[in-house]
């Protein structure tokens, strides 16, 4: 673990600062843009994530001592360029749509106003950040779509890079899950954690009604018990046995959930267990989740698919110069022209265009202006960063009330879990390309 | 960042603890096995990667006051279960795959030997970076299989969470891949990293010709200029001008790869730049490598496939209680019963078995016994952990080594692309289950 994020960066951005550093072009003002081509897998709306984590990453992308020297070892780049960079700090403007905001093909989520050189190097680091997280929280967001109500559970953690589960647990959390499995998510980030066991506790034990009892006297009552190590119906029978009506949970994580849960509730409900809740684990997805709608489940503990995205695990964001000045000393659109991997040059402005109820219609995006509020419209882009300081929130506790507000403003064919097009459409204004 | 890596773990790892203290078992003797059940899509092998890792976070694995107080203030656990992880250090014995190995369903690849208490801990940091790293590097050796003699670079750090990127670019270069973009895989693993410019570059530039002459001025004749920013031909013909028949390479990232490098290959020839690498990046995959392997091309530039398990991101490694003490203090193999996801119970032991001519034939898995070596056989488990002091190598290059010797002994059909049986069955000896 390094403090410095100075080095979670490609070699290029590097041999790109000395080649113009060299060419005098370095401090040319420049536009950087953030965006997504598309939404992965025909998805109605995406979710931006892991803005926070890219202003606390920012204060620490410093060039110190240990960077400088494995820099000059390896000889990445040449003296000139180890001096300017033991002077970095980004003294640049950042722009972008706050975190949890939902957005569509070509929204401008990040827009980093600054010289070349002070630009440049951000873009491995942003992009890590935000097509990781996007990509996590754009498939949470759909899994509390489909839970309704339901708490969802996040349990990734084993399935993913042990700091990526982190930064999981943070992106599922903003996207309305209530919980996660994992305890540096709860250090680092607030979040609530939960569990209670797995089936290699009760295998310790002799038999399943030693294992119980004991986790019922050291854990309570409340507790969630695990009833599929052996028999479900009497696992489910024994647990209501020795904990009474008031057991807290069961938990089925292998097997037909649904008809399972509906045996099960049956049984709990048979026994005078009323309020014991039922907690299903096992390869959930917004889909699986989706099919459990009609069957008696409390929760959804989700790992696997929402740690990778549910199929996309990562967001498909790029960061491309849109605009820079040119040697008038004007700015200027521009954008890479051959083959297919186009992008609209210029600096964008963005508007959610609601309608009179509320209802998000259009993204509207202006290039190099400003495009005009008409009365119900919302501006999205919001100061992140103001001459290298930062000006917003980072943590996820802010984003996840607003991704909430966010969703809710979306028309109601958005929640759909079919593929299709976007849940509104991106009208690019001015665009003379 | 933090140093402890103790919290990298799920909740539920320490409510067990919790109960198994209270109830006298803590200290049962126990074998916990880390296996996949199933090769991801089909493959004919998978890789082994993050031993490493494992072994240098399990140094870290200490609850330090940060952690404790983190644990109390939250209640996760009761005083008896704190004061039990304020001394937790891990004093059992680890076995598995050397790292690079490959492996098949249901090979033993982690064997922890310890008491319940201390080995229950490691599940989640064990599995997240076993399935993380394991995911990567089996994508990659399919990678660089495919693009045989021609060098794999990795340069997909910003498609993945940034300190994945990090352990990407390990996993990667332990499966054969030449060198990474990402800078901090340098630092902390010595893997060579590699760069030169990206389309902004070229974008900041007035022109091409002014944005190639600083480049080759800059970074030297031996660089790699990006050529599809606008047009094709007429920049490749630029570059030579330029830089004459002594320029390193030219890279092109859109468009369709084979005409274009056949294209690009003629042109340069006819220029008399012979020597001139073409370099490849776009959207590549295994199949996309070999679907170029009749092109003139030189180097492959892999990125969002291969950090992403090209489609398959977590290995789908469990880690199960399969033997444990029982009240009479004998040991004893558990699985669990119920439903589909059934393991092997027993301490596991494993062979390569091979043929004379030293090609591998199966993989034998004794349970509670070790199998016969027939005399050409290759034990596959091996000592990484003795009484809590790792005894293992924890380095890249060894695991590299490794990868292309075990590689390099499966027989043929193991390097298809194509989906299927996996290359070599797994047979379990003495299985009464």
């Amino acid at each position: 673990m390094t403090t410095s994020t100075a080095l979670l960066t490609d070699h290029y951005e590097l041999t790109m600062l000395q080649a113009v550093l060299a060419s005098g072009h370095a401090d040319r003002r420049c536009v950087f843009e953030t965006f997504a081509r598309r939404l992965s897998g025909g998805r109605r709306y995406g979710v931006v994530a892991g803005t926070g984590r890219v202003l606390e990453a920012l204060r620490h992308f410093r060039f110190g001592e240990a960077e400088l020297t494995f820099l000059r070892e390896r000889a990445v780049v040449d003296d000139r360029t180890l001096g300017w960079l033991a002077d970095y700090r980004f003294s640049g403007d950042i722009w972008g749509y706050a975190e949890g905001e939902v957005y569509f093909p070509g929204s401008p989520v990040l827009v980093v106003e600054s010289t070349f050189a002070e630009g440049v190097l951000l873009e491995t680091l942003v992009l890590s950040i935000l097509n990781h997280d996007s990509a996590v929280a754009s498939a949470a967001s759909r899994m509390t779509a489909a839970a309704g109500d339901r708490p969802c559970i996040e349990m990734g953690s084993r399935r993913t890079h042990e700091e990526s589960a982190v930064a999981a647990a943070r992106a599922t959390y903003l996207a309305g899950f209530g919980s996660t499995s994992n305890l540096e998510a709860g250090r680092r980030h607030g979040i609530p954690t939960a569990g209670t066991a797995a089936h290699s506790y009760t295998l310790l034990h002799d038999d399943e009604r030693e294992a119980f009892a004991n986790q019922l006297s050291s854990l309570g009552l409340s507790t969630t018990l695990l009833v599929d190590t052996y028999d479900v119906t009497a696992a489910v029978e024994l647990a209501v046995e020795l904990a009474g009506p008031e057991l807290g949970g069961v938990r089925l994580d292998s097997g037909d959930l649904v008809s399972q849960a509906h045996e099960v509730r049956a049984r709990l409900d048979a026994l005078g267990a009323h309020d014991t809740r039922i907690v299903v684990t096992s390869d959930l997805d917004e889909y699986a989740i989706a099919a459990l709608a009609a069957a008696p489940v409390d929760r959804y503990g989700v790992g696997t698919r929402v740690v990778t995205g549910s199929g996309h695990p990562a967001a498909g964001m790029v960061y491309k110069l849109v605009s820079r000045e040119n040697s008038a000393g004007r700015m200027e659109g521009v954008a890479k022209a051959s083959q297919e991997k186009t992008s609209v040059g210029g600096r964008k402005f963005a508007l959610r265009r609601r309608s009179t109820a509320g209802i998000a219609q259009a993204e509207i995006v202006g290039i190099d202006e400003r495009p005009q509020d008409d009365g119900d419209d919302r501006e999205l882009l919001v100061p992140l960063v103001r001459a290298g300081e930062v000006v917003a929130p980072t943590d996820v506790h802010t984003a996840r009330e607003h991704h909430a507000e966010a969703r809710a403003e979306l028309p109601l064919g958005a929640l759909r879990l079919s593929g299709g097009d976007p849940a509104i459409p991106t009208r690019y204004l001015n665009d003379w390309s």
